[in-house]
């Protein structure tokens, strides 16, 4: 059997959480957020529901567009006061 | 005009200088990871030299296989030892 370490949350779920955190700090609409990055609306929204295996080009999008480093969209404890 | 921040080095840049510094640390080949990872040998080599959009999902299966979290993958300093 192959070994599998789990990070105990999942890379969607830390994703989905800190995008909607930040989101909120920046007063920004999903659709906002979206405009920002270049991405649908509609994408962001099932980002947010942990439902896309996002890639990491996206991912880096939605931090420029949150002007953050893609470490504080991916980062466990959410770092977003 | 969209306002874009970039990061000073490219999310899949940064994968893919982490990525080769922690698989040399652990001694491992490209095949051996990828077995570990249960991912395609080709398909790690293409995200060592940046050619890959890579998915949240294939980042944490690679975290996983090098046990480390997915940041330490995605930083821009290089924090493998």
């Amino acid at each position: 059997m192959k070994k599998q370490v789990k990070t105990s949350v999942s890379a969607r779920a830390r994703l989905a959480k800190n995008l909607r955190s930040l989101r909120a700090r920046d007063g920004l609409s999903q659709e906002a957020l979206a405009d920002l990055a270049n991405l649908h609306r509609t994408y962001v929204g099932s980002i947010e529901r942990s439902e896309r295996n996002v890639s990491l080009d996206n991912v880096e999008k939605l931090a420029g567009a949150l002007k953050v480093d893609i470490c504080e969209l991916l980062s466990e404890s959410n770092t977003a006061k």
